[in-house]
């Protein structure tokens, strides 16, 4: 039987009981849960406490605990539907495709507006702040500085905090954890609800202004995808504002294909790389993928880029304050040598591994670091900003006193920009130097990511110990700032810390090579890129479009490839490491190999609770009262049919729409076709998650409890089945390649019930599987 | 039952009596076949004379009948595979994933060097061609200098089709349909073979060399996917050329993964176009696509991507002949100026909006062209020849006398290259004109195409008169070029045309444009490849591969997404219409609206063949050669078990090797484990189509003929399963997206057969459903 839902699961103590094997298997983060839920959830959902297998019912979502529902993709063709499909007209699919598009033309203006005012906020916070540190050190008031300078961002750090631990704790972290597990099936009310949007977009504009070493890459990933989410909803029946035509949209496929589209408007609005954002959505978001989606997804994305372009030419008359070039990020490397030799391939393919290496570590540190923060995390709101602000403080620190150390540089003589610089984000920053020289490494902290990667990116000169103490503060200032309580992007740390290790590699192959240093200091990125995230044609593609050559591919594909395959020897992508801490339940793409050697019917757990084609309305209230099931087979028998026959599934969120139209009669007979004219499509359409009907709103009365209630209209006699006889392997595949939230099982021989058994995206989960059978875990495969 | 062998269809007389009303509702193409039949097939396949549906045993491959058969990329775990899969090491594993890599790599080696080769090839015959004739016209000998020209183009012409006509006349035509129907699991041996290979590299260079408005691209990626057939074959068991560790390569699965690669590096090797590759690839080619397979398809990609970057420095140093920078397509647009206002954007929507119908027109001309030309190839080889020299002398005609209308233009006097130009690509030809002068129009039409397309993409001037006569002269010409039987490519006849369609829309908005009319000639060729192909990511991609710059993107997509939707509203896109005229049973990822009002149930016919779980060697011998079946549902029955039960599906191939082998017992008994010792994963593997072993190779005895043989170790366990009530579009799609061949039926109730029929890819043609039920076609959502 299903068993999906945490709040009800008091029906699953059968299977609870069998899966108390499993703590013994349980790492740190089962302990973790073991924990949360004692503190938390035990007053409210007693039988959580008894250390039960709760993965799939419940995750982290923003350092706090929140029950999660399955997606469910199938389209549930009942008799309602198929009247509702049979009665649609031209003009109703005309209005559909319209606005499905139209959907999509809002979702990319508006993630684009977003990405636009989220770089001119940021430019002009930023650009101030550092204007005003530098202003005062040109008087030697190194001290003040400081004191400005740590101030500002501790403030701007700690806004940020308060918004993300008051408002919206799942806005904290990157959100591409969260939206690729949406679309891989698993909803968490709050991973898209519109005050997440609300926080995503303020909490990271103030975090990166900060000058935390984050991004606003991941972040606007996440926004993009509430948008999308926000206009999915189909509007709000509560205060009236909804629309007939919006309920072709009041489905989870629908939703999905939306939330799609917004990932990778987010994608394409963050880096102005609208096929890089196609590449990304397809590549690392998405679960489900199908071809008609590639070019609404390509719509959107150019529907940004067009956007970000009319913004630019805005701006460049001067309008947007001190938002320039550097707002939205785009790499000059026109001057790269790209012509190569064998030496430099050599060089190349040694930066890619090692790379892979770093990144890997990467991951790795990231991880421990994430799962101490969870524990400061979960003390409660004051805590999450105490850590935030010691980290800026830090952050401050590092940043302002590690380029003292730096030698003063003499200005170059053949250079047309001022030296030492006078805007924000030059790259001849004079900080403590006398007139005439600068500091190099000034010039890569104090100033704002993007720009640091542009001076990096850029063909001038550093010092290989300049180099050094910038590589190792990025990388490991980047480590410990994930997990905090702000929305963090992972991509420009990773791609900072990343060129400066290339840029790095090149200064020290100088000598036998070719290839520009600055070259190197992109193929470092790519390496890195490569090696935290595990994406290649998506990524190889974002710094196509980031640096607009083309020459240049070749070698960053190889780059690329050469430190993923090194980093997965090692372990997982940094987004799966977070959904696997987040206990999010992710159906893989390839089933575990001991999955082989399980059939259907060996996962299957509980006892079957089914209905009658005509069934009592105690009954139903009782089973939906008694259980958290959400799927229930709906079985004929006699005298209805010869034998006992399968009609197919009905879900909870339709019962109790149907219970309480209550549209009963006292005798058992079928209630015939005028049903139709009773209940309609509309009303069974999906609600946002927690917004349904709950069966508490049902008013039945007692001597209503012994009518009966006809389930056919609202059976989906279309249910995917699987024989009981089927490995298991191929029915988690085909689970996850259809989308679906309940599979039944069926019998391979006659004489049992027509349905044996209810698969769902539990009993699919590797923790649930090897709880029954421990010992499969040693297989010499894994 | 399966009903998919069109060799042995003797078992369908049931069916195909059904189906004789389908023959009300077929068009054209339906006649066309049973032509065909009457006179190609007749007297070795009565039965087919009978005017049968045979939409999914036969299609037309290089405009001869060839049987088709089903590709199963059902991962086929019977016993036996699970005992081999179990007993593999983790050497085995290693090796597996070095070999799969290893083959990406020839795959992108191969690839990328026929590419050049082709190129090399191609520009140095044509070339010497365009010398020559230009050397005879400076000597005023304009009319040896046309003998010359059309005496060589007929030459050439006549050499690609008697290559074509003789050796594989599947090479004829694009090879991109036929690409695509493999991947959608439609297997014809003479698609992907060796001999094929051949013609279709050297067919298509000379034919390119012939001046014919024909591209390389089309055979460039049949020319991957044949390489990477070739590979897939894991060599040659008849010549002891194989080795056991390519039997993990011997599967649908693997092959249609390797496949894939192919195609994108077919495209990467044309376009040089690595990222254009892969995303082809997952647009238009693949029917079913991985995560993982995006990664080694960038492999692949990357590798073209690397030849073709070694070679073309290898020819820098003048080692190629007249192989020069117009070798391998690459436009430099860098002269464009890319701001843009409305109106623009205007004249850009107007200039898609007509790109699109024209793109629809283009689409059925070429329709009614192959139609036409069908007859007449199949007339035979003679005829094929004939009809491809006409059309050779035709384009000769037009390509040597059109120039002549233009005027001559005096030489620019602000130009670095020498006018007229004295190398075989240039832009300044001088043709009739006196010294000092050039005729614009010959430096279209006496160029290669490529030369073409480069030159209409620059920014000079052009007369509207000039253009629209290339324009009219191209597009006619290009339609009535496709479907003569050499390797003809779609891709350059239609970018050729858009590129003077857009610059001569961009002459005539000129007044009104700030955009350069060389950008517009790009758009021009983006809208009518959108128009035509009707593919968006992809080509916007290979559009920005090919002119390196990103700004011009937004517009590229724009115009993409424009054309393509006025477009489809009028016809389906050119390689689906050339599918629909093979007769490939090529299944949409979408089901027909009709589907939705039938059940699974409703399409099953026929009487369903099943074998028992230990059967008489006589009556599998016997179903054999009497069905042409190629999958049979196993069932035990008492004593072996206490109902009917269902063990799963056996396959004709598999069932031959069990025979071959002689496992038999004279008592009705379990084989037991010993068998496993018996037989080999490896003599099951999957052979290439025709390879396998054949009913008239076994040699069972009279006396064997009585004893019994246990099929269940090579029994499938496995079998995808739908319940007689599952809604007809549901299973469809769920057939298609999970690659499968067979799909059983399953009863919903108890007392019924455990399986009551089963689902091929036959039973999803809508020229079967509509077949069955020909009232159905009316319905409104048609």
């Amino acid at each position: 039987m299903d068993k999906e839902d945490g709040v009800n699961n008091h029906g699953d103590e059968v299977q609870d009981i069998e899966n108390n094997g499993l703590l013994d298997g349980k790492e740190e983060i089962g302990m973790h849960w073991s924990e949360f839920s004692d503190r938390n959830i035990s007053h409210t959902q007693p039988l959580l406490a008894k250390r039960t297998n709760i993965t799939s019912q419940i995750a982290i979502v923003g350092a706090n605990l929140c029950p999660i529902e399955s997606l469910d993709y199938e389209i549930f063709e009942n008799e309602l539907f198929k009247q509702d499909w049979r009665s649609r007209k031209k003009v109703q699919i005309v209005q559909y495709v319209i606005l499905k598009w139209g959907f999509a033309l809002l979702i990319g203006l508006g993630t684009g507006v977003v990405g636009f005012f989220n770089s001119v906020a940021v430019e002009n916070i930023a650009g101030s702040k550092l204007l005003m540190t530098a202003s005062l050190m040109t008087k030697n008031k190194y001290y003040e500085a400081f004191l400005l300078y740590a101030g500002l961002n501790m403030g701007l750090a700690a806004a940020a905090a308060a918004l993300c631990a008051f408002i919206a704790p799942a806005a904290a972290g990157s959100g591409i954890p969260e939206v690729k597990a949406y679309l891989n099936g698993v909803d968490a009310h709050s991973i898209l609800a519109p005050s997440t949007l609300f926080v995503k977009i303020f909490g990271s504009i103030l975090g990166v202004s900060a000058g935390f070493v984050v991004g606003k890459e991941g972040p606007m990933v996440h926004t993009g995808a509430c948008i999308a989410s926000l206009l999915g909803q189909g509007g709000s029946r509560k205060y009236g504002l909804t629309w007939k035509g919006f309920r072709y949209f009041k489905n989870d496929r629908d939703r999905r294909d939306m939330i799609t589209c917004g990932a990778a408007a987010g994608v394409a609005s963050a880096f102005r790389a609208p096929v890089g954002g196609v590449l990304f959505a397809l590549e690392e978001a998405a679960s489900w993928w199908r071809s008609a989606l590639l070019w609404r997804t390509f719509f959107t994305t150019a529907v940004v880029a067009i956007v970000l372009r009319a913004s630019i030419q805005f701006c460049s008359t001067g309008k947007c304050g001190l938002f320039g070039k550097g707002g939205l990020i785009m790499y000059d490397v026109s001057a790269y040598k790209v012509s190569y030799s064998g030496a430099d391939l050599v060089a190349v393919l040694i930066l890619g591994i090692i790379g892979g290496i770093l990144g890997s570590l990467y991951n790795y540190l990231v991880d421990k670091v994430v799962r101490t923060y969870s524990i400061i995390n979960e003390k409660g709101a004051a805590f999450k900003i105490l850590l935030v602000i010691a980290i800026s403080l830090l952050t401050s620190c590092c940043y302002y006193f590690l380029p003292w150390v730096a030698p003063c540089t003499p200005c170059p003589t053949n250079i047309t920009t001022s030296c030492p610089s006078v805007d924000e984000s030059g790259e001849y920053k004079r900080f403590q130097c006398p007139p005439g020289y600068y500091n190099a490494l000034a010039s890569l902290f104090l100033n704002t990511n993007d720009d640091a990667i542009r001076i990096l990116l850029a063909s001038g000169g550093f010092h290989v110990f300049s180099l050094f103490i910038f590589f190792v503060a990025v990388f490991f200032i980047g480590i410990i700032t994930y997990g905090i309580a702000i929305p963090s992007g992972l991509f420009i740390p990773v791609i900072l810390a990343g060129a400066a290790y290339g840029r790095l590699v090149g200064r020290i192959f100088d000598p036998v090579m070719t290839l520009d240093t600055g070259f190197f200091a992109l193929l470092g990125a790519a390496s890195f890129l490569g090696g935290t995230m595990r994406m290649t044609v998506s990524l190889g593609v974002i710094l196509l479009e980031l640096t607009n050559d083309l020459l240049l591919l070749p070698l960053v594909m190889l780059t690329l490839l050469v430190s993923k395959t090194v980093a997965d020897s090692f372990n997982k992508g940094v987004y799966d490491q977070i959904l696997h801490i987040k206990g999010l339940p992710y159906l893989e793409a390839h089933a575990e190999p001991y999955m082989r050697n399980l059939v259907a019917l060996d996962v299957v757990t509980g006892p079957l609770i089914t209905f009658s084609g005509i069934e009592k309305v105690g009954n139903i209230i009782h089973v939906l009262e008694s259980t958290g099931h959400n799927g229930f087979p709906v079985i004929d028998e006699p005298p209805f049919s010869d034998t006992p026959e399968l009609c197919g599934i009905v879900l909870r969120s339709h019962l109790l729409v149907l219970l309480k139209g209550k549209n009963f009669s006292r005798e058992r007979v079928p209630a015939g076709q005028s049903i139709f004219k009773k209940i309609s499509a509309f009303d069974f359409a999906k609600a946002g998650l927690g917004k349904g009907i709950k069966l508490d709103d049902l008013d039945i009365e007692e001597e209503e409890m012994d009518m009966y209630v006809d389930l056919h209209p609202i059976t989906n006699a279309s249910p995917y089945t699987v024989v009981e006889t089927m490995s298991l392997a191929k029915a988690a595949i085909l689970f996850r390649q259809l989308g679906l939230r309940h599979m039944c099982v069926v019998p391979k021989s006659q004489g049992r019930p027509p349905v044996v058994g209810i698969l769902t995206r539990h009993d699919f989960m590797p923790e649930h599987v090897l709880g029954l059978y421990p010992h499969m875990k040693s297989h010499k495969w894994d």
